[in-house]
């Protein structure tokens, strides 16, 4: 498709064209109260704002609800349902478009530019969603593959529910972070020696400190306790998508995690990018996951829907020394099971969700070394190095070192549509005096 | 200790002595909006009404923050901490107690008696809190020896960190509902030929539907992604306790469970009782828990500190013909682990926690057969059945099973501090069509 031009400058390359209109939080110096906004080139359209100055005055549909833009987080947006998602996406499209039908809302109103459109660091991202409730699933095949190598050897490698249904665990809601904000090193209990009988554990700072390589997808309808989601009403209950990283310290969760899962090992902290990219914005780069060889249950067999996206991902590592190297570039095509698939496995018992709960992919990796979403599988948990192109050299994340995740859809000049960044920051482990 | 009297006809049976004052969420005929309350013999004490009518004109402590019993959870009580709970349950007691200090405010005051106190039956409790996170733990040392048992044997029964760390899972905070919610058999996926190769999966509703009898712990301070909270500080993070059972689907969680732990299996339902019994109201009857033989590191330690309380657990099941039965008896004294050491545990990597947040106990069983708090243990996984009073058997629970959990400390007529019950009715399983 040849791409929409906006009367507003926005870089060719910028992730948020005016194809995309995905939704945060923000806050400004005029409005330190957290509030909904759009990503738009170099800008947030701050929705308040917008909103106060009557800007969706051609879209009687959202005049009975325009409070949502008042709130501290995108849930009663979200709550609205995606048929309402759709109509304000495209009006929000249709008043940045060149030669639009409402030139009047912004383009000719300069004071209302003035006073909505923020530019890049004159704001601050907050939390887009209030998450309830926060599972982690495992759907990265060649991830599952490869940690399963690593503890089992190849004959073990996938256990035997893996192609069945997308395992995933309950994550802490409590602990997921908004891009930017700085992740302290867990302290813990480790063990030095696991050959030793009896073992022995350790209070020490985790040695093995990793990054996640995920995607999140927030929920935009509640279902009721007993009440399945089936896989066909599944993609009208998602909201959007966003980049994690799933901090993971894997000397923690080797010793904690039999037989319950991995628990502090993982629930210090997760991050995900501030903008959420809605589903309709995804749905042109809709494509198949990887093929599933085994039979699935009619619950779980979508019927040929492409339900997986064509999101080129990339891992960023910045050491103490200012050096900036890329660590992974995969795809978000490696997942096994899409996000309506793990919704209808999530609730096919019963389990309830409400809006702003939060389903993360697990670790999305690829074939080769090069594409690997985890270092726990760049360097064989340990037993190797990666060398970064700054010369220096990794086993896992130290002090200092600053993560990065991107993920961009799309090629053409002025048609991205991208995720922004998804940042974390490690911080010293805290001296702990119990 | 002499039981205190109330002028209040209390039964000195009744779990809601003047010795216990619990808090809860109730609705009334006259106020269908949840409220709190407190639990008083055969009555609830409408927070709401009473302080609307200027019942805490005698505690200036509470007037500025009166505001706390207008809402619909007790998280906003439970937000002012300790100390204020402290004061707000001991004038509550004074307001009962014969030849108190206050008869002005209710004993001497009918209409006001009229307005707000709720005979049972005329009130319907609500969920108490607003729960943002749940975790699970597995504290419950026969229990996870017994379990260890019937899947690995008496040699390997306890995995090698289960005593040096409390051992717990994320749950699902949305599905944990109030006493008297139906809970729904669930369907899933369940291994009918285990020993098969490959194992294929079918589609079905649970056949292995069992309980779980557990205690709750609620969190009444919120502390910050990276901040521990240490041990000595951790029992006033402490809000209060409730009896719960942790429903779960043995065969869905055979199948599902690795390599991340229970997920379905569990996030179908976790019914807990409707009042919260503060931790000063349980004070009186700490005790110490098992004793743990292996040396635990300085952020477990709780020096002697007598962190578990004597709990006379009871599971009682009603089956579709009316009859009802004692299926186990147990004491809360069989933990390993206290919740002020879970708390610790789970902050000590930096996970945060939230005003309201719960923790489980785990599976609470004795050593004989009839002190089991699972049906999993006291079947060797359906393997024998368990003969009912009535004559009736089971393996695990049918549809129509009624399953109530109490649990009372003291002995001492009027003194009683209990818990009432905790309550779920199993309803067959959806017909399910994808």
């Amino acid at each position: 498709m040849a791409p929409l031009k906006s009367w507003l400058q926005i870089d060719p390359k910028s992730h948020f064209s005016i194809h995309n209109i995905p939704f945060g939080v923000i806050s400004t110096s005029a409005n330190s109260e957290p509030h909904p906004a759009i990503a738009i080139g170099d800008y947030a359209l701050d929705l308040l704002v917008f909103t106060q100055e009557n800007g969706f005055k051609a879209l009687s549909a959202i005049q009975p609800h325009q409070a949502v833009f008042s709130q501290s987080t995108l849930n009663p947006f979200a709550a609205l349902g995606r048929p309402v998602h759709k109509i304000v996406r495209e009006y929000l499209q249709s008043v940045f478009l060149e030669n639009g039908p409402f030139p009047e809302v912004l383009e000719k109103n300069e004071q209302l530019q003035k006073k909505a459109l923020i530019p890049v660091g004159q704001y601050k991202t907050h939390l887009p969603m209030r998450i309830n409730d926060y599972t982690d699933f495992y759907a990265g095949l060649n991830h599952a593959y490869n940690v399963g190598v690593l503890f089992r050897g190849p004959a073990n490698a996938l256990q035997p529910n893996y192609k069945h249904l997308p395992v995933g665990y309950h994550g802490r809601a409590g602990s997921v972070v908004v891009s930017d904000t700085p992740i302290r090193r867990p302290n813990g209990q480790i063990l030095t020696n696991p050959t030793a009988d009896p073992k022995v554990p350790i209070f020490s700072a985790c040695k093995k400190l990793d990054i996640e390589l995920e995607l999140g997808c927030f929920v935009t309808k509640d279902s009721a306790l007993g009440q399945p989601v089936g896989i066909k009403d599944a993609p009208q209950h998602l909201f959007g998508v966003v980049l994690m990283n799933d901090w993971s310290a894997r000397d923690i969760q080797a010793w904690e995690y039999v037989p319950l899962g991995p628990f502090n090992s993982k629930n210090f902290g997760t991050t995900i990018s501030a903008w959420v990219v809605l589903m309709d914005a995804l749905e042109p780069f809709a494509i198949d996951g990887l093929k599933n060889d085994t039979s699935l249950l009619p619950y779980l067999d979508e019927k040929d829907r492409k339900s997986h996206y064509a999101i080129d991902l990339e891992v960023k590592l910045q050491t103490a020394s200012g050096k900036t190297s890329t660590i992974s570039k995969t795809s978000a095509k490696n997942l096994l099971f899409s996000f309506p698939q793990m919704l209808a496995h999530h609730t096919v018992g019963g389990c309830p969700f409400s809006v702003g709960d939060l389903m993360g992919s697990g670790t999305i990796s690829g074939e080769s070394k090069a594409e690997k979403g985890c270092l726990l599988e760049q360097t064989d948990n340990g037993k190797t190095e990666i060398e970064l192109e700054s010369g220096e050299k990794r086993k896992f994340l130290e002090d200092g070192d600053v993560v990065t995740i991107t993920g961009v859809c799309g090629g053409e000049d002025g048609a991205y549509v991208g995720f922004g960044e998804c940042v974390g920051r490690i911080e010293p482990a805290l001296h702990f005096d119990a």
